[in-house]
């Protein structure tokens, strides 16, 4: 069964990650959902992401915000893609969140998604399991299908609410 | 075999392309590299974002700057990983390129990497690619080591230039 | 009639287009509104712009925020002009979206307006259009008269207010 | 005849609006190009945009660079549209010509295009003009055409040269 | 007597300018204030800035906000010292207010306080008059030792509270 | 004993320096709290810097805000460590205070922390006197497992509650 | 006789301040230049601010790079006007010294010039010295008049140029 | 005797931290260079940040660029006081790496200094030292005299040099 982890650095950002794990539950993958910090755990870090590969996981979503360290450290750690999610902060939108985890080194890649975007951590995460597991590219076609139905009828809502204006 | 395609939205980013398409190739894996515009030959985009899948393509890597709509252009007609390749312009150096292809609407995510991180582009796709293909997999695990060697390596060197400070 | 198609890539941006609507209502402007995603309804985008010219269109408002393509993916399939309404974000009030959209790639313009600057989309439609129609035109030289009637207004009470202080 | 003027703040700014005269030209414009201050000229910017009407122009393009006021100000003067176009700096790469430019207020509205963008000055001049002018809304067609060819051909040339990566 | 002039762009500014009127009535310096927008009214623009010296004025305050070009339109056509005070906006806090005031081209400076900085821009103000009337001269003396007294009370006042800490 | 200053610009620092006075006070350590400006009370912050390593001080914190010149005017007196707490403001999110503080030239550094980084600049103050003070290094000992424990309890909340997404 | 002092933390500003002193010199004032640095001469900086206006001084120019805080500490020392003059530095052109000059506390202003706009600062100074000196107020005249036939010669010369594109 | 531990996170850096290394050797403290990466060799970092204090280390420097990690990553396994180092990129002067080291989360202080402040970085270790090692302090002492006598030796050669322009 695919299998993704999605580590937070502070229980503060769940309410971020939230979507990531709803919507890869409903791609129908199974989620692991952890706090571990990069700075306040670092051991509880390197022996998740030197376990993540032979306990299943195929893809790791790291939430941090600030001095966001978590995505690189997991990533020191093992060669399966991981995916950063940004947290919003009071610098600058969570510039400093955002420039922390996209401005990795060579040779160590963090996918960065937007700032605060969980949906968007856990549809990449099902894209890239996409690959491999067909049940999950067929889930991520409906999903896009039905996302063109809500613009659709949006655009069907507004034609009519903006011809009173 | 694992394909990757490799697309810039510009003749003139080949240069920062040119890390992804190498490490791929050293990791085996096939590397499809085109030109193609968002803007200028926004058909050929979708013509091939459309067709990306059944030729057999399982990771795409879209490198444009500016306002850099080439990964999001590509995301809208699939649903395989686009990862997105910010490169340098003279706005801030890059910051441009970055959150035009970043900050994508919830539900089309794409997974950037570092402002003209060529390399990781390329080492991120491997590590998509990997979770189907175990030789991948053990290449970037070789390509890891190697890493950490040329550090070490570099550790001894700086270690012994210091002492002449 | 001069007609303008005011679109947005989400309806949350409604508010934000708007004032553009109304003002171009009130200068006899025939508007169509619509809700229309670069990356969700895609082929909804591309039927739009390239149908846009000949269903007598002749100015094209695009309003969309954080990574904004919508304005640089409708003005891939037209020749018409497209202005672009950067809608305010998170991330520095809104760069993102202004950044997204400004800074095109040479061949390929968008008339860009401040941020959530939805009254100025529609002027600036509306002086696009006074080159062509002259009644357009001639309301624009009222708009101006009612603006600095406005200011002189806002003068006056200000001297007798600020007498207070 | 179609009619456009290229207003400079200052004679070290020809460079970056020569392509917006020369892209002009090559579609049948006639193009009047100046050098006018809002700081250092502002009677003759005044009289400028006052009379810009009267003799014939129907599209102003005003470049200018760090608090680049020369847009608002020709606009304060006008009802024709006025396409802005920021001169880069040495300040975070033109933010501050950008935003000078691009932020102005309610109902005075500079159309902006980005940094150093001379040719995409021309071209949306173009764009406007062609919705009066078919000669030139022709000649936008081609030059369109002649992008995707460009591109075409350099796709062509990159999937050559890439095949020795 | 001392004459200041406080010009805003809008009468929404009147709140950040207010410190700046009080402060130098407060000197006992003779304040006019005015709403005077540089795009919306031009020509009462040029008539202030043109007599504002001959009617007496010695120092200009100009607030406004997003592409502030009030000062740099007052400036050009006076040579009185120009202070600009840059009026807080939604855009990264008021950055594109600030650059557009302070980024002046060689020649025409405006003397630019911070963002929102009502009081200092009086203060300024007499400081500037300062240097010909003796009597605000003095009375800045006191304004500053009053600073200090504050100070002190806060720092006797701080000590006891924190020693409860 | 060991003693730390912590010195504010403004009384209305209070709450950003509180948990550094609070989380030293748990260390064992003597805190001096004072409120001292760096432009209101000069003399003040000239006197207290140069004597505070005589009364004992080894550690100064100082706190300020937008054009934040405490931490230079102090450490331009003294040779001990001095460490920069950028309190935020709206511009930037406290961009302003931090680069005000942190970019000292060559020769008088400042030991900067976070944006309103209240508890770190205690906790850094602390880990310099544990240098020199081992009681104070043991509790940062202390401290540092207190924070993992923290860690883990919320991990193990998080896994509960998020196997009810 | 009209006087000015103009002080730069650090020789290596000299070509920066250059310009303001030769502007100075050409209206007939007199200029005392300083190398004096807050932060590794601080006595220095305070004898010199607090006798400033008993030497004769009437407006100091302060320039400065980085955490720039020269300005803010002459500005504490006196009640003369102070004009802030930022250096250009690699943080984004100068921003930090930007930042660190123009958003001073309530009650200590220092009037804030563009980065690098070295003769702006001796322009300033000669707007201030004129609302006293009435020599200097008719050289700025005459000043002015010499920039406007700069710009007419500039703009003849680019009307017969730009002919030739 | 007192002990530096210098790491830098790539070869690439030596240039940016041999000025803190030369500082400290001129104060007389040991100083130890090493390549250690928190990515490519974490457990090195580990292993060094572990044992630095058991070592006789004192205080940790960490110089690192981009998404700059190594300060965190070693401050999580000490104790000991880590100063961090942002190298400068081409991401706004170094902005990235800036905040990526100071925006530590809560309990996890870096003490930072300005981008590419090699020496500061030396002289901030040398005044924590100094707390303990008095001979080191009094080397501060005499540094801070030689900074002053050079400036006021550049103060006189800039007066007599200026007098000429």
């Amino acid at each position: 069964m695919a299998k993704v982890a999605v580590v937070m650095g502070s229980k503060s950002d769940l309410g971020v990650v939230k979507p990531a794990v709803t919507v890869l539950k409903s791609f129908g993958a199974e989620v692991e959902v952890r706090v571990i910090s990069a700075h306040r755990t670092p051991d509880e870090a390197h022996a998740f992401a030197k376990s993540a590969k032979e306990n299943g996981t195929e893809v790791i979503i790291c939430a941090a915000g600030k001095a966001a360290h978590l995505g690189g450290v997991i990533a020191a750690y093992t060669t399966l893609p991981v995916i950063g999610l940004p947290v919003k902060t009071d610098m600058m939108g969570g510039l400093d969140s955002l420039l922390s985890i996209v401005q990795m080194p060579s040779g160590i890649p963090v996918a960065t998604v937007g700032v605060n975007g969980g949906e968007n951590a856990g549809v990449l995460a099902a894209q890239i399991l996409g690959i491999k597991h067909p049940d999950i590219a067929v889930k991520l076609e409906e999903y896009k299908r039905k996302m063109k139905e809500k613009i659709n009828a949006d655009d069907a809502a507004v034609i009519e609410e903006a011809s009173q204006f």
